[in-house]
């Protein structure tokens, strides 16, 4: 975390500015022709990470490109002195602290099916091997973050939106984040889908005949939704949308489920596969 | 993860239910007297982490006592078999794979004080003893779980509330969460802090006069408030809440402010004497 330094003569056409991406805060320092930035001649667009900037000669400015690793000093006068703190942290580097890549696995399934039973088994399956992962339960979020969220069509998008862009956050900072959520919908799991890297974001669902489900009834849901007491249940008077192409498919075969630990196993394998399991 | 086994005859008073709590499912287990657990007698209120119940025979039922290990299988007639599979990781496990302590780091301030250089500086000694922090960025985040929310009064309230429950989500990962937020009012970092058990809540308070963060305007907000293109701009028209009791003050002396890496390191003393870095 030294800070290196820069100083160059600038240019009249000299614009440097501050931008935000959707997870960690950039600069962006356009550098003329000629620049040089430890010792080293440059041109162009430069990212930088979230640093402090001194000095009113800010501006707007789009772009990016490397400089990964560069941390600048730059002195323009002295009204003008913009100072910038590198913060070279990133996934990567969690990642490589915690031996694991960061994803998400989102367990979908009707209410029943067994997803928050095979998200623990994957969780405590993960630890044994050293991997950190964290649940986030449809249930529970509801209980805190979307507490202020109700069950008609528009609050049950949202709380799956804020799910997938939680996780996305726990999969940024290095966690295996295994979401367990009914998520009927397509389009909403495929928008969670779409706030992460390809490959990053792992399907599992959970394929479970609906009356089997409706005979577990592990929270009395689906007696009191046939009684007329819950509307809009997903598998009784509204509909849960299959997966059409997702990574992994749990499925009750011929009347027997297999154990929480063989399906936890089997996305383990997946992992494993994948590379998810090492830095 | 192995599930061990329970079988009891029940009394026709027996009830089994499952209530979630605010971070992990809960299964609470009525065990009438006489009860025999793993072949010990038991008797009174059990609670099972998540696990699954097959069979109809649920009912709603509070209560909750000791049994963290416990896991229960139970064979209550053909139809109402319930199976509960154990899911015993909690915080206290993900520590000890982490060797630190979850916390929330609430950094507070003004835009510009060097909130996110002190955060970022901050990660960057944590990583270097090891210890993984993820940083929560309140401009960051409102391009992703925030987007739906503007700068008005209750929009700005409900910003920190959910920054809050991320921080919450976040330290019961067992990582250590820094959040960088001006968060301006008193009352919504309480809320914050009351979200979390005593002692976990670390509020690091930006002391620096609003008149350097205006001259170092580091996203040129000042500006654009002082002409009047922003409306109620914290320090401008709108006030900043200063903590009354907060963990730590980073101080602006005497015109000099100490480096980001001197800040951050006073920080992760407080963190080492509190004993956040070890599990």
């Amino acid at each position: 975390m030294q800070a290196k330094s820069l100083q160059w003569a600038p240019s009249p056409g000299l614009r440097v500015g501050v931008e935000t991406s959707s997870l960690s805060q950039l600069a962006v320092l356009n550098l003329p022709g000629g620049a040089s930035v430890n010792g080293l001649k440059a041109r162009g667009l430069f990212v930088v990470k979230a640093m402090e900037v001194e000095g009113s000669r800010t501006a707007s400015l789009k772009g990016h490109a490397g400089n990964k690793n560069g941390s600048l000093l730059s002195s323009v006068g002295n009204s003008t002195n913009i100072k910038w703190h590198e913060c070279s942290l990133n996934k990567t580097d969690r990642q490589k602290l915690l031996k694991q890549k960061g994803c998400v696995i989102w367990i979908t399934g009707l209410s029943g099916s067994g997803k928050s039973t095979v998200a623990c088994a994957l969780g405590g399956s993960l630890y044994h091997r050293g991997k950190l992962s964290y649940i986030l339960d449809g249930d529970n979020v509801r209980h805190g973050l979307n507490c202020d969220l109700s069950f008609k069509a528009e609050d049950r998008a949202e709380n799956i939106r804020r799910i997938g862009e939680v996780a996305k956050l726990f999969a940024d900072a290095g966690v295996i984040c295994i979401a367990s959520v009914v998520s009927p919908y397509r389009r909403d799991r495929d928008a969670c889908r779409a706030m992460l890297p390809a490959g990053d974001f792992v399907e599992v669902f959970m394929d479970v005949p609906l009356q089997v489900c409706e005979a577990r009834d592990p929270k009395g849901l689906y007696k009191l939704a046939r009684a007329g007491k819950i509307e809009g249940f997903t598998g009784v008077d509204d509909p849960y949308e299959q997966p059409l192409d997702c990574e992994i498919v749990l499925s009750h075969k011929g009347g027997a489920c297999p154990s929480p630990c063989e399906m936890a196993e089997e996305v383990v394998s997946y992992l494993e596969d994948q590379g998810f399991l090492q830095a």
